[in-house]
């Protein structure tokens, strides 16, 4: 068979409406959710994180008072973390958000994370970073029970990423701090651009969205979804 | 030349990367926006859209008088239609909303639409629909300065979509309530599927999503993207 221009084009199309498990969308009819194989390493679950606040331990100190802990309402599925059933209200020149979940344990420095529309609440434009990279992020005044505490940085909208353990990078041939794309199913799927890979011993394989990702995509927790090389 | 399997997974692999336009993106690094040629038809810009009500002549007596009219704040780009001074309060059994926008001008059927995290707060699960397929769509009550109205349908999270002139879809070979994918750019960036060409006369090419969808995919008002047929 001579394989002409005309075949390839005809094999992409395939290739890309397999790769994007939407060939049955219709505008209006949402299709069944994407099901690759129950084995396909390339499939992981959805984690939607609402807005949260983590403490250091001096920040946990004015707030809620010397000395305090955490109390421990739900753990997470990533190893060791935890929803506390602590609550705090943050406030930014424009307006504030209360009853914010701290997420445990305490860590070396406090981070604020809120979504796109939260900043516009707040009055804020907080960038698109990964946890931890706080530098030139805008403050924020935290009010809890015992104080308050005016933080000069550290709020931040959390970039998209996918948890894995190192055997589990290893499989997929992908390393910490690459960029990958997730395709999504259902009447609002598509493809997730730019998704970071965080490798790390004791974690749970899983992708972190927050709330106004998830609604976009019709996302809820423990969706599956699929993980795509670039 | 033969033709082999590896010749055209590098091909499939090629256009891929072609077509999602973000082959420099990194991770925690926005590239530059996706930048079409200025001449390319399929790049549309993009209007987004926050919680809204369209009214029917009876409610508008209802919630603003009888024989009160809608006051032109500012136009729309979808020619004939504007945002209105006026506003109402909408109310689910959880929550309410307060100074949510009326559009003109008046329709045939009052309509309610809001986004996901919309209806969380509200109370009410509103499926995803085209404007003005309300069938089964939860009620709502809304509440003007003069009296309120309880709505037994007619709220729904508004189904992304395009508006263009028939010799627009004409020239793209589109058809009108055909799905398309779209390509967008950015740190946020990645492909929005399922999006339904709505062609008419009178319409400006213009693609629009809700607060959600633009705050996922981090864009704005105005911001071009890219319609890739299926």
């Amino acid at each position: 068979m001579e394989v002409t221009q005309e075949i390839i084009e005809r094999i992409v199309r395939d290739v890309l409406a397999q790769g994007f498990g939407r060939k049955s969308c219709q505008a209006g009819l949402p299709p069944p959710s994407v099901s690759p194989s129950p084995r396909d390493p390339f499939q992981t679950s959805v984690g939607v994180s609402n807005r949260h606040v983590h403490l250091s331990r001096a920040d946990m100190d004015s707030l809620f008072g010397p000395g305090s802990e955490l109390h421990r309402k739900k753990a997470m599925k990533q190893p060791g973390q935890f929803a506390a059933e602590e609550t705090v209200t943050i406030r930014g020149p424009k307006g504030e958000l209360r009853k914010v979940r701290v997420l445990g344990p305490l860590r070396r420095d406090t981070q604020v994370e809120v979504s796109v529309a939260d900043g516009y609440t707040l009055g804020i434009a907080p960038p698109l970073r990964m946890s931890g990279q706080l530098d030139g992020s805008p403050g924020i005044e935290i009010v809890g029970p015992h104080g308050s505490v005016q933080r000069g940085y550290g709020t931040i909208v959390a970039l998209r990423h996918i948890h894995m353990l190192p055997e589990t990078a290893a499989q997929l041939g992908l390393r910490n701090g690459e960029a990958v794309d997730v395709e999504i199913g259902g009447a609002r799927g598509g493809v997730m651009g730019g998704v970071v890979v965080r490798v790390a011993d004791a974690s749970a394989y899983e992708m972190h969205v927050d709330v106004e990702e998830a609604n976009a995509f019709g996302l809820k927790n423990d969706d599956l979804v699929r993980i795509r090389k670039r």
